[in-house]
């Protein structure tokens, strides 16, 4: 099975108590397809500034990302720059829009008809016109932020109404719903449409919730998290990855998705920027999700 | 197998956004037993003034809680007055040790045969000196808070160098050990002597960390949170009450007594007091175990 992920393509700036990097590799799309493409056919929609380094393509095309819809155009990619002083919160330094302020996405016949859609988190009218664009996708699943809930909920509540799973940040949930306790929050942002909503809750791990069922997924115990940018996309790579390349959607494929987007996301936040996630493969996956699974089953 | 339990009782004022209580039965000792008392048999330590109720003697006697050490002296009972503004956080308006002050724990003879032993949160140096009067004690557990950490550490350490079991919440753990990271943190609590490192999370749920096993138990989602008052205390009732009626320290042992500590403490927090505890009895929960359990497993 294909995955279609749409989102934001960066050269971030990012610092936390274990260093900092400057103009590296990032953004929501590049976290979830650097993952995914362990498990299936991955496809990246997004739009990059002529700035953009030719070694970062060379990367996407030697892991068999397909990039037919990434847009190159003059101008500058993509930047966002923060730090981290609490390893929980990120601090936005600065964010600018450029080639990404134009982002229009027209989508190839190709990838019109790829079987998972995953809706990383940008402004709401480009889900929606992506959303509209595919032709049979089997499911599709949305990410969103504080941002959007704030400045465009009405637009947002029209994308989360159309798509099968809503992940979301504890705090956003809580935000969106205007409900405080989390289960209750949960019970209310599935009435607003999704089957799923995979709630994030960083180091204390995520649950899924659906009129079915309750799963809560651990973390895997790093014992150094170097940098929590794109944990949650990376997360979001292991999970649609892994739902793609079962492809149903029964309880089962559920929980060991969110295991495997557990998974995922530890590999990721050890290093800055995809360092980490460039040097795995699906075998040490499979490795720290036999881990993970041991460490809630008896 | 019988456990001994040492730890406050009180009268406390609680104010949550659900409500208030005044003059009502609290203290860790009280939380545990009312627990404990569904698993095994449950003998309790402590001191309270001759102030305290004839209702609450009556109810300890009719939970077959055994009170053949709870001294009655002349003054007032240990008072506490503490108002939750974030339902994860109490705010500590007063605390009146009152007969507390001078709670110097002597142990009967049939006390100090119990096979397990749970020590409350309390002064190290009354924890030390039950620990020093027991017998043979197959198993025996702490718990502490920030106080004593900052207070009285040398004499807690005496304390969980002696343990097999620490529980402790996440914040005291970090604070003990001096790590942030909160696997390092359980880790190096572990090193202090303990088999056992039960971390307390809150709402997040709780992870046993031992040399051989990490195990993250979820919470039981409670949709409606009344008063977290007790939270620990009923979980470590769970706990430990579960462990004393299985008799051994086996990895499997624990796992389950951490569901159970999860949906002891979820009963405890939906009502003030211990007015839930009152209420339920081993078949509810063997129901909500059922669920937590499932909440997890594939």
């Amino acid at each position: 099975m294909s995955l279609l992920i749409v989102g934001s393509i960066a050269l971030d700036n990012v610092k936390t108590p274990f260093g900092k990097v400057d103009q590296s590799l990032g953004g929501s799309a590049i976290y979830t397809s650097m993952v995914s493409k362990n498990f299936c056919d991955s496809h990246v929609v997004g739009i990059v500034g002529d700035d953009f380094p030719k070694a970062h393509f060379e990367l996407l095309d030697k892991n068999k990302i397909n990039i037919q819809d990434l847009k190159v155009v003059a101008g500058k990619t993509f930047h966002w720059s923060g730090i981290y002083n609490d390893m929980n919160k990120a601090e936005t330094l600065d964010t600018q829009l450029n080639v990404f302020a134009d982002f229009n996405p027209e989508l190839s016949e190709d990838n019109r008809n790829c079987n998972y859609l995953f809706l990383g988190n940008i402004d709401p009218v480009l889900q929606l016109k992506v959303l509209k664009q595919m032709n049979n996708a089997q499911i599709t699943a949305c990410d969103t932020m504080n941002y959007w809930i704030k400045c465009a909920k009405s637009k947002l509540l029209e994308v989360i109404n159309k798509v099968d799973i809503l992940f979301i940040n504890e705090d956003e949930l809580k935000m969106l719903t205007k409900v405080q306790n989390i289960f209750e929050a949960a019970q209310k942002a599935k009435e607003m449409g999704p089957n799923l909503i995979v709630v994030k809750r960083g180091e204390y791990g995520s649950f899924a919730y659906s009129n079915e069922f309750i799963f809560f997924a651990p973390v895997y115990p790093v014992k150094k998290v170097i940098d929590p940018t794109g944990a949650g996309d990376s997360f979001a790579g292991g999970f649609m990855g892994y739902l793609a390349s079962i492809g149903n959607f029964e309880e089962v494929t559920i929980k060991n998705a969110m295991l495997f987007g557990a998974v995922t996301a530890s590999f990721n936040v050890e290093s800055f920027s995809v360092n980490k996630l460039k040097e795995i493969n699906i075998n040490d996956i499979l490795t720290r999700k036999k881990i993970v699974e041991k460490s809630i089953c008896f």
